[in-house]
C-alpha cells in the first residue's frame, strides 16, 4: 500500500510539473514584461507547494515501508529509487530558501532580459549576486545532506549520479586535443571559398521549411509545437512538447539547425513510455542523455553529407527566388561548408562543434569557482575576456552583452549544467557511432530521408529506457562501455580533417 | 493574526488561481488536442488541491477569530465577508466530487469541439450527460449547505447573491416588450439599403485594426494580449489579460466588435486595484457588472453614432483597396446600419443587442429544468428547435451545432450563467445614462476617442470597487438605484425606433 500511496502522491506532483512546464513556456513566449513579477510569485509559489508536498514527513514512512514490499517489479523499484532520490533533495533544501531562491532567480532572470539588451553588466549584478549567494546556500544544503561536493550537489540535480571528478576525467583529452586540432581545422578551411546566401529570408518561409522539417526527422507536431522566443528551449511536457526558436531574417541557416536541435530533444520527450508519464521513472533520464540526443540530431545527423544531401532541395523549395538568384551559395557543396564551418566567436548557442568546448570549460571553471566561494559576480566581466583572449582569441571588454551575460543559464539559477552540454556531445558521438556499426545502412537511410532505423536502436536503447537505470547503464548497455570521449574526438577528425 | 494567516492563504491560493488562469488560456490557444487528456486531469488535480487549501479545516477557526479581530479596515472585513463566502461554498462540497466534476468538464468541452465540428449530438450526448449529472450533485451539496434553490447555488458561483427569482423579476417586463417592437424594429429595418463590405479581409489587417484600437479605447497591450481562439474570450489575470478573438475574412465587421467586447471586459480586470490582486475582495465584483462592462463598450458606446463616427476613418484606412473600391459599404451611414442591424438569427454570440435575450431565455428556461431534472440532456435537440421557432422564428432541425450544441458553457460545466449576459445589457444601460447624466459631454467626447471622462466615472464608481460591495450596492451607489430594465428598454427604443 505505501508504493500505491507514492505512487498516487507523485502522480499529484507530475500534475503540477505540467501545469508548472506550460506556464513557464508562456512566460518565455508570450507574457508581457509588465507581468514579471506577479508571475515571478506565482511560480515560486507553485514550486514552494510542490516543495511541501513531496517533503511531507509521512513520505518518509512510505518510502521504508515501500522498500519492504515484494510485489514491485523492475520498473516499480526504479521508480521507488526516483522517488527516494527527489525526496532525499527536497528533504535537504528548507521550504522558505527554495522560495527564496526560485523568487531570486526568477528576478534575476526578468532583470537579465533587460540588462543584457542595455548591455549594462553593473546593474544586472546585484541580482545575479542575490542568486549566486542562495544558490551557494542551496548547494550546501544538498551538500551536507546527500554527502557529496557542493557543486557537485548541485550538478546532480540535472544530472543524476554526475559528478565533476568523471567530468574532469573525459574533459581532459579533449582539452589537451582540441588547441592544435582547432589550428590545424582553421588552417584548412581558410581555403574554402564560402558564399553567404543573402537574403532577406522571410520569417514566415524560415518557419514554413522548420515545420515542413519537424515531422520528416521524427518530431510529432500532432503533440507539440513551434513558436518564438528570445532564448530557444525544448520545454513542456511529453504530451505537448513546446520547441521554440528565433529567426533572422538575414541568415536562414541558424533558425533552421536550431530548431533540428530542439527537434531532437522533443523526440526524446515523446518517446518516453505513457504508462509511466508523471511518474518519476518515466521522465528522461537526465541532462546529459537529453543534450545528446538535441546533439545527436543536429551534430551527428544533420549537419552530416548524407543529410544535408537529402535536405538540400528542400531548402532551395522553401526560398526559390534567392536560390535562383544564387545557384552556388544554395548548392550542396556550399551548404555543406557553411554548416562546417568552423569560427571561433562570442556566442556559445551559435558556436560550431570544435570550438563550442571551449565555451563550456570556461563557464565551468568559472561557475565552479562562484558556488565555491572563490570568485564573486562583480570580477566577471574582466576574468571572462582573460579566458576568451585565452581560448578563443576573443576580447569581451565593455562587450558584455556577447560575454558573460549572454547565457540564461546562470540568470535563472542553473549552476552545474554547462559541462552536461560537452558530456552530451561526447555521448551523442558515442551513440551514433554504435548505431551506424550496428546498422551499416544507417546513413544511406539517412540520404533520403529515412530516419526509422536510427530513431528505432535510440528508442530501444535510449528513450524507452527512461529514468529505469543510470546514464552510465544507458550507456554500457547500449555501447558496450561507459562513456569515452574517443568516439566525440574521432568524429571531429573524421569530419574536419577525414 | 487569525486574519493575517488567512490573507498568506488567499495569497497562496491566488498564485495557484493565476497559473491556472494562463493554462487555460493556453488549452483554448496553443494546446494540441492530443494533450487533451492530460492537460484535464492536471487542471482537474490543480482544482482538487486549490479545494483542500481551501477547505481544511484550520480556516473555520481562523475566520471565527478573525471575525473577533477588531483592527480591520473597511477592505480588511470585506476581504473577510468573501473569504467567508468562497470558504462556505468550498466545504460544501466533497474534494471527490469537485475533481469528478472538474474531469468531466474538461473532457467535454474537448469532446464538444471534436462533436459540434462534426454536428454530431448523438455521440456528444453522454458527456453532456456526465457533467450535468455531477453539476447536479455539486448544485444539490451547495443548496444545503448554504440554504439556497439548487439553480440558484449554482449561479451564486458567478454572481454573488445572484438569484433567479431577481431574474425572473426584471425579465418579465423585457419578455413583455421584446415581441412587438422586434417586430417594428425588423418593419422599420426593410427599408435600409444595406451594403455588404466585400472582402477578403486579411486576417494581418484585421489583427492591425483591433490592435491600434484596443490601447485607444484603454485597453493596456503592456498588460495583456490578443491572440486567436475557438470561442472568444477574456481570460489570464489583471496583470496579464488575454483576449481572444476568431477572425472571418470575409467579413471585418464581427471580430472588430468582438474586440471591442472583450476589450470592455479586460479594463475592468485591469483597473481593479493593486493592492488587492490575489485576495478575494480584489477580484471582480462578478459576473453581471463583468459583462455590463463589455457591453457597455461594445453596446452602448461603440455601436452608436458618436463612436462610429470616430471609428468609420479608421476602418477605411485599414481596408484602404476595399474600401476605395466601395466606397458607399464603407461610408458612415452603411457603417452605423451594419452594427445596428436587427436580423433574428441561430447564433448567440452573432446576435444584435434586440434578439439577444431571446436567446438567453431559452438557455436560461432550459438549464433550470436540466438543474431540477425536469429535462434530460437527449430532449434538448427537439426542445430547442421548438423555442427557437417560437421565439425567433428559426428551426434547428438536425442542426444542434448552430442549435443546442453551440456554447461552451454547458459543455463546460456552466450552469447558472446565461441570465447574466441580459442582467450585463441591463446594468450597462443603467451605468451609461446615469454617466451621460452627469457628464453630459461625455457622447462628445466618444466621438473624437477621448474615453478620459467615461472611465473616469466608471473606476470610481465600479472598477475601484472590486468585490467590497455587492452588485446591488454598486448600482445604487453609482445610478441611486436597484437594477431597473426600463434603462435598457429605453435604449432599445432610442436606438432602434427613434
Amino acid at each position: 500500500m505505501s508504493y500505491e500511496r507514492l505512487h498516487e502522491r507523485f502522480r499529484r506532483l507530475g500534475q503540477l510539473a505540467e501545469v508548472g512546464a506550460i506556464v513557464e513556456w508562456d512566460q518565455a513566449v508570450n507574457m508581457p514584461e509588465a507581468a514579471g513579477a506577479s508571475r515571478a510569485q506565482a511560480m515560486a509559489g507553485l514550486l514552494r507547494l510542490r516543495h511541501e508536498m513531496l517533503t511531507e514527513p509521512v513520505l518518509g514512512d512510505w518510502l521504508d515501508k515501500a522498500s519492504e514490499q515484494t510485489d514491485l517489479g523492475a520498473w516499480e523499484q526504479a521508480n521507488l529509487r526516483e522517488m527516494r532520490r527527489l525526496y532525499a533533495r527536497a528533504h535537504a533544501v528548507p521550504a522558505d530558501l527554495v522560495e527564496a531562491s526560485a523568487n531570486a532567480d526568477k528576478q534575476s532572470e526578468q532583470a537579465w532580459r533587460r540588462y543584457r539588451a542595455e548591455n549594462d553588466f553593473a546593474s544586472y549584478a546585484p541580482y545575479l549576486q542575490q542568486v549566486l549567494s542562495l544558490k551557494r546556500q542551496v548547494g550546501q544544503a544538498l551538500a551536507a545532506a546527500l554527502d557529496l561536493d557542493v557543486y557537485d550537489a548541485l550538478m546532480d540535480e540535472f544530472e543524476p549520479g554526475g559528478r565533476s571528478a568523471d567530468v574532469d576525467r573525459v574533459f581532459a583529452p579533449l582539452e589537451a586535443f582540441l588547441p592544435d586540432f582547432t589550428r590545424a581545422v582553421l588552417e584548412r578551411q581558410k581555403s574554402t571559398n564560402l558564399i553567404e546566401p543573402e537574403g532577406p529570408f522571410a520569417v514566415k518561409d524560415q518557419r514554413a521549411l522548420a515545420l515542413q522539417l519537424m515531422p520528416l526527422v521524427g518530431f510529432d507536431l500532432g503533440r507539440g509545437r513551434l513558436d518564438v522566443s528570445h532564448h530557444p528551449f525544448c520545454g513542456g511536457v511529453p504530451e505537448d512538447v513546446r520547441i521554440t526558436t528565433r529567426y533572422d531574417e538575414r541568415n536562414f541557416t541558424s533558425a533552421l539547425m536550431g530548431v533540428l536541435h530542439e527537434s531532437g530533444h522533443g523526440k526524446y520527450e515523446q518517446a518516453l513510455p505513457t504508462q509511466w508519464l508523471n511518474q518519476p521513472v518515466g521522465a528522461a533520464r537526465g541532462m546529459v542523455l537529453h543534450e545528446s540526443q538535441s546533439l545527436l540530431l543536429e551534430m551527428q545527423v544533420c549537419r552530416s553529407d548524407a543529410f544535408l544531401q537529402w535536405v538540400a532541395p528542400q531548402i532551395r523549395a522553401a526560398f526559390p527566388a534567392q536560390s535562383a538568384a544564387q545557384p552556388q551559395a544554395f548548392a550542396l557543396e556550399n551548404l555543406r561548408a557553411l554548416y562546417g564551418r568552423v569560427r571561433p566567436s562570442f556566442i556559445r548557442v551559435d558556436a560550431d562543434e570544435v570550438t563550442y568546448p571551449a565555451h563550456v570549460l570556461l563557464r565551468y571553471q568559472l561557475e565552479r569557482d562562484l558556488i565555491g566561494g572563490k570568485l564573486e559576480v562583480h570580477q566577471l566581466p574582466e576574468l571572462w575576456n582573460e579566458r576568451m583572449l585565452a581560448l578563443l582569441g576573443l576580447s569581451t571588454l565593455g562587450n558584455d552583452k556577447d560575454g558573460c551575460m549572454q547565457d540564461v543559464h546562470w540568470p535563472s539559477g542553473s549552476f552545474g549544467y554547462f559541462p552536461l552540454y560537452t558530456l552530451g556531445a561526447m555521448v551523442a558521438a558515442q551513440l551514433y557511432a554504435k548505431a551506424k556499426a550496428v546498422h551499416p545502412e544507417l546513413e544511406q537511410r539517412i540520404s533520403v530521408g529515412d530516419f526509422s532505423v536510427l530513431d528505432a536502436w535510440l528508442r530501444a536503447n535510449v528513450w524507452s529506457v527512461a529514468s529505469r537505470t543510470t546514464t552510465q547503464q544507458v550507456l554500457e548497455q547500449g555501447t558496450g562501455e561507459g562513456l569515452n570521449p574517443r568516439w566525440f574526438i574521432a568524429h571531429l577528425q573524421q569530419r574536419y580533417l577525414g
